[in-house]
């Protein structure tokens, strides 16, 4: 594996997912796997789950992790080619890339979408930049388009928390927020719910339909109470509108979920990747009961980073 | 011991106070007790020295340390349950603190009080919302109302200049300052000291008296010249009135410590938490002269914290 | 070594050349020579590369770093003595210093000029008083007048670059930017450029002279077609006036290097720090082209650390 941007395949994804629980098992069984290399983590966008994640994952296989904050410590990129570079940026991503590709064994890189650009977002030209000019293995900590590393725990967990012989019913369903949200983990997790076998089914208000690319072969259901009817997992998450990019279409409370959502749904187990906003998204009720796999979903980032990690390390 | 957050008995202390007095002579005596194990340095203030001599301990002892500055990253903790979070907060102290108590071993935790909240802060809510929902053992790295580390260093240092069997006659006197300061220095340091048994007067402006559930058993003397008698260490510090919540009351310049206000204890030492602003504070003199141990309170930080590390680690 | 703070003497300089490239050859060599001590980076102004590549170095040699953004953490430092500290600095840097001095086996410090207070970025106010109150060997990550850490990676780079008995003709040439631009690197270059015995010449606008302190011995070439004729190593750098201090003069862009500059030098190898501005400072041609050196001296800037913090471990 040389980067690590998106679902490949099943195999690889079932690997992957076996070496996660793996080391959840044995944090420390690798700990001499990465001893002389380093792991640089780059962030164009804040985070905190990630980070720490990505940073455990790295120091749980005896890797060096270095943290960049480029959006906080005021490194403004040029992205655009050719150009005069005499307003407020103050470096290119070509010479930026190049450089960290000469300090990092490994470039862990979070850029997220404009959500204005389209075109550019659609083709995560800025998380490709780097991948082109740093000329080393790169793993995305959510592009612009995806957020693989969450999609993984993800699965990890659907694993964990089912033991029949046959697939579960995932349904993805919009949820209410106040403000712009990219479709990242949407599609992501789309895309590795699909690759991976589940029965797959997105739940939104018209508008919201989600880029085709990631959700060909998902069951779309316009009616939430319908699509929700006998779910195993339940995978609550905001967006904005793909089509009329970027906007707020609506914030209908009632699509937030409830316990009276899910009462055709007994066992349904509840999943969002955080952080998420209480009573706006998603209920305290759910989130303060059984049903929830949230804290579950943020403790597995860590062993799906180590396994990405370590299988790039080779 | 499974949090540290304030004192808790003599013993305790004592124990603390030789154990950081063995790591100061041998820092790294016991660098594998930590060895597979993480603290998680979360910071809703700022910090420099806490933030370091903790990193520092828990290097010492072999651990990996991970700071989140949440003040700075922008991630906006909601702390009031069952709101709607429709507004600025983008995660809720419940899930942040779950998640958290899942990714270390150790969280140590600093929160500083509102000082327009009274009650919120004399229960240190915030801080002790993550004790609740980390489930895991917490440090303080200053709370609402405590700064224990510090005041640990500080009983350190006391026993490394004192080598007499009565015990000394400490001094706290407040001082002058231009903003509204937090309490939890003045009263840990009072808690500690009066615990470990020292003779303690405290000295201040009038409308400046402390919680009385940090001072009970200290002596309280509004004449700063009298209350400095014969003192053997004398510990500057501003607060903000207590009772008129919050309030700068007077800003009295006569009460900065200078030469001339120990003319009658000749050999006292002079103390201060630092940051200290020089000339409003405390006199250049002070500081530059013998009388002061404010660089080495600050070293102190270091093994104090090493000390309850090492004893949370068991 | 105590003190990595400009350029000392010829023989230093070879030697540190020379530890460079063997680190480069053989980086974790001495991993175990910095194993219990520790290295603190304090910035007071930003910085992206040369945090990590110091911090990679320091890793390198076994050693902890622990970063302090000074800038960005909000810890203004006072500076002036005898002040009353009633304004906004929190700390002064005799507190700060003599602090991270009992922290710290090594500080790495980084401060610019004011660009407005000539005398005292000349005498280099801000850096020395680190270096007189922490009491620990300091290394000198740019500060108001020099960048020896860079033009110690220069130095190795021309090396790499060089196999003729003869010394290479060394051009530092003015480029134009939009901003004012400390006179650090440009100084350093000189510095270490005359004093390893190359053949240096200096060409800028008029009005751009640099402080002779750091330019004696070079050849000043006010034309810039003629510096440039049959050059060896073309050094590309923006500086702002020193005599009219801190001023811009002129953004004229027929100084911006591009290949039709380098007719009469076929073989000259292109250097600049970085970040540059591209089509500012430096042409795209340039920059992607076979010349530039620039992600090689950056590559550098990790064994010229690793060096010299070996020179003072000792």
């Amino acid at each position: 594996m040389k980067n690590f941007t998106k679902f490949e395949n099943k195999t690889t994804a079932e690997k992957l997912i076996q070496q996660a629980m793996h080391y959840k098992e044995n944090p420390w069984i690798d700990k001499a796997k990465g001893q002389g290399k380093r792991i640089g983590c780059i962030f164009l966008n804040p985070s905190m789950r990630t980070r720490a994640s990505t940073q455990i994952a790295a120091q749980q296989l005896g890797m060096d992790a270095i943290v960049m904050n480029m959006d906080k410590e005021g490194w403004a990129l040029e992205m655009r080619d050719g150009v005069v570079m005499n307003k407020g940026t103050i470096e290119h991503i070509k010479d930026a890339a190049a450089v960290l590709g000469t300090y990092f064994d490994i470039l862990a890189i979070r850029a997220f979408p404009s959500l204005t650009n389209k075109q550019e977002d659609v083709e995560d030209f800025v998380f490709n930049q780097f991948i082109k000019y740093s000329g080393k293995p790169v793993i995305s900590l959510e592009s612009a388009i995806r957020h693989p590393l969450q999609s993984l725990a993800d699965m990890v967990t659907i694993q964990e928390n089912w033991n029949k012989e046959i697939k579960p019913k995932v349904v993805l369903t919009w949820a209410p927020h106040i403000k712009a949200i990219p479709h990242a983990v949407a599609n992501s997790f789309s895309e590795w719910a699909l690759g991976c076998g589940h029965d797959l089914t997105i739940t939104h208000p018209e508008g919201y339909e989600l880029d085709e690319a990631f959700t060909k072969g998902a069951k779309i259901e316009l009616n939430q109470a319908k699509a929700l009817e006998d779910a195993d997992f339940v995978y609550v998450k905001n967006w904005s509108a793909f089509n009329d990019y970027g906007k707020i279409i609506t914030t209908d409370h009632s699509w937030m979920l409830k316990e009276k959502h899910l009462k055709k749904s007994k066992n349904a187990k509840v999943m969002h990747c955080l952080p998420v906003r209480r009573n706006l998204e998603l209920s305290d009720e759910i989130l303060d009961g059984p049903r929830s796999l949230v804290t579950q979903q943020a403790k597995n980032r860590i062993y799906a980073a180590q396994a990405v990690i370590s299988q790039i390390l080779g």
